[in-house]
């Protein structure tokens, strides 16, 4: 048994990963940034388990639906992974028959698509989601959604640019064009691959594996191969009469225009690129929809682009892909069957933040570690360890809210105990002369850098202090000498 | 297809549950609460994948494993759903060869048994884990975990007894009483259901379904019935001439004669019951075992009592069953045919711990949602809903890190707008008057509660501040008007 279990692959599967040290602290440092700014606009968590029933996942995801993962059926229900957090919070309103909230979420959410590790895309992924649900005004909440992801991405320090589009836009634009009902939402599919894709391979994908006459897929590269700011855009779509005859691009104008008044008073429409090649996989978006992508440092809005040119040569700018999407999805809480409840919102990726920012931190290693005081004991050859003692001084520590370790060996030689001191800022040395008078050594590990540095420096054996005023003088001593984290 | 889907079954799967306002506010007080004692012992965070490869599981369980959650065959590695913390961590150290850690990790784990919510079992739950791992002394890193106990059901405002055993000291007792090498781990889970079910009970499983012959069983049943202090257990077992003859139950003792000195230093002798009838389910156990179970309030020590009888009479008073649980597994990390890593550790069941605090707390609810300011505008018959210049003031309070929210309506009713303001300690009152001297009104919402008392209360209409001064002022108010959590 032994050697068989010898054999096995000692890894994490496939697309997943550990995370531990300072990479877990610059996550949680990301977290709590974004959580932050949901707060400020009166966002409450919520969390839900980690797999569903099938039958919620059913039908919501289009041809994303394979990547699902499934649970082995063992008797019972038939459950699968969630593959985002915004179906389970509709599944979640529909249930509980919530009418408006503000809710944010973030959770681990699972998709079986090829890892690509470097450039953040893994199989097991946080998402970091706010939606504001509820029957309000059109925009009102959709532009409060774009002004939360510029709050957050300033936050983060990174410059990025909103895409947007409007389903109701692309729709129409696909009616116009000749594009037959059914086949709307596998064209869509295929429009939204030109942020990876060159237009002739999406044309081709639309003509040979989606069975569209090659002029239909013409003139709608007429149209979505065009962005700008909103108002330019407007004025484009307005100025086509085909286009701005139609019932479904006129109520899409209509959203647009109330986004540029809203985007203006809040601050974000420079950052907004209205964007026709814009359609977003999922098929529960009915309204707005937008995708963030990090701005190249060296993209200085030349030209009026505000972004790279979807050219393969910039692939690497982007590479990333887009950092956080989302849209409105006013019918998914309905398909549960329940009443309808409008909703629209924001999902980060977190991962692929994460990689950026890790990029840009570059060598700098954060610590990993948080602790005040290292109590070690030393003395000559009589040296007993003095164990219960070093457990006694950690216990008091520890009871004042002091952040201790002590070496968990009865008689730690001095070089053990430096190294483990390493980024811990303080020292509590004991000796057996200096614990018959009730008194211990109190020593600044200066640098925090510990091992052998401090070893030489062992000299300067810090001040004595009686065991009553241990507390006091080390918590003075930590307002002047604890470590950052980062 | 609207039909269909509108029969689907609204729920979260068997045995899972959402978490949300109050609810998911106090369990992020007790993840709070126990990170805070494990930062306090130097522990660092873990993030491990929700699942694992199969085989990383395989073997570490015994009969519970049949309660692991597998994913489907989907092509590609074969994975399940991670059954603890304990095996993921010990994955992370043989793969990335750590000599030594204190790491705790706060996350899900799934086990397919019958839930019962009532009691707080689930089929996904949260654990919280704490291990300590290297090679130490003996006994030294499992006191302070005994430590770490007690100070986070300190802190937690739980009392409660450590149910202590020993695995060499039970096996050397299995031994003793004739029990075969190859049924000792099935015996020992056997013995392990003493808490739930009557020796009669477990002696019946033991004989008929295990094929021990009787007198055997009832050997077993002389030893592992008893309990007391450390100290009187250590004598109890000494005065026995064939278990003090027993080699592995003398190394058993003398790890138990260290735990009575180290616990007395740290304060958390009287909190431990060694109890001869612990087994723990999980193969992986090598040394000192523990389970943690809630003193109910009406014992009083009563004949050296220190918990109730195991008598059904009692299954009340204890329904929840063990709420943290640990022990020592030394040879867990070496399964991975790695160096082998020594660890022990403690992981508490938060949802157990989650459903004793909700009930102490009662029907008091908790604040779901923190707001600090709502922005509302009322006028006459010619008000047009000052939208604009509500997001105008938003945006100036969110710039200056205020929370704030306003109607996402064009035209909201006043009654809307104070009972969206529930539970939000101020009010920014928008008029078309002040604003043109570019004035608004800041009112203090008095209780926080909002609705229609606030609304009576109109005439109050604040104090007149100017656009500049808006920031300064809400924060002078809210540091007397912020209304607490719980």
């Amino acid at each position: 048994m032994a050697s068989k279990e010898a054999k096995i692959s000692l890894k994490a599967p496939k697309g997943t990963r550990d995370w531990s040290g300072a990479d877990l602290l610059l996550r949680d440092h990301v977290f709590e940034t974004i959580s932050n700014i949901f707060k400020l606009h009166g966002g409450t968590p919520l969390d839900t388990p980690v797999f569903e029933l099938k039958e919620i996942l059913a039908g919501k995801y289009g041809e994303e639906a394979r990547l699902i993962y499934n649970l082995e059926d063992q008797g019972g229900e038939l459950c699968a992974l969630r593959y985002d957090l915004t179906v389970p919070f509709a599944r979640w309103l529909a249930m509980n028959n919530v009418q408006q909230i503000k809710r944010y979420q973030i959770a681990k959410v699972y998709r079986r698509d090829q890892p690509a590790i470097a450039r953040g895309r893994m199989r097991e992924f946080y998402q970091c989601d706010f939606d504001i649900a509820g029957a309000y005004d059109p925009i009102i909440p959709d532009a409060e959604i774009l002004r939360v992801i510029v709050e957050t991405f300033d936050a983060l320090g990174l410059d990025i640019t909103i895409k947007t589009n409007h389903r109701r836009i692309l729709d129409g634009i696909f009616s116009v064009a000749g594009v037959p009902a059914e086949k709307i939402r596998p064209i869509s599919s295929a429009v939204d691959k030109l942020d990876k894709e060159p237009w002739e391979a999406v044309k081709k994908e639309m003509v040979e594996q989606k069975g569209l006459p090659e002029e239909v897929a013409d003139k709608i590269g007429v149209f979505v191969l065009n962005r700008g700011t909103i108002d330019e855009m407007i004025e484009f779509i307005k100025a086509d009469p085909n286009l701005s005859a139609n019932e479904e691009i006129k109520a899409g104008l209509a959203d647009m225009d109330l986004l540029s008044t809203y985007s203006k008073e809040l601050g974000t429409f420079d950052k907004v690129s209205f964007d026709l090649s814009l359609a977003r996989g999922l098929d529960y978006y009915t309204g707005l929809i937008f995708e963030v992508i990090q701005k190249p440092a060296n993209t200085k809005d030349q030209d009026g682009t505000r972004y790279p040119e979807k050219s393969s040569k910039n692939a690497d700018a982007s590479a990333v892909g887009s950092i956080a999407a989302g849209g409105r999805y006013d019918n998914l809480v309905g398909m549960y069957g329940k009443k309808q409840i409008p909703c629209v919102g924001i999902s980060f990726g977190v991962d692929r933040i994460f990689t950026i920012l890790k990029a840009r931190r570059g060598e700098k290693e954060g610590r990993s570690r948080q602790v005040d005081v290292y109590v070690m004991a030393f003395g000559g050859k009589e040296f007993n360890g003095l164990l219960l003692e070093r457990m006694s001084v950690a216990r008091q520590l520890w009871e004042a809210g002091i952040r201790a370790e002590f070496s968990a060996k009865v008689k730690p030689r001095l070089p053990q105990q430096f190294k483990a001191a390493e980024e811990v800022p303080l020292g509590v040395i004991l000796g057996q002369d200096e614990l018959a008078e009730g008194k211990v050594r109190l020593k600044v590990l200066g640098t925090g850098k510990g091992g052998k540095e401090e070893e030489k420096d062992e000299k300067d054996q810090g001040q004595l202090v009686s065991r009553e005023n241990l507390v006091e003088e080390v918590k003075k001593l930590l307002q002047t000498h604890t470590l950052p984290i980062r």
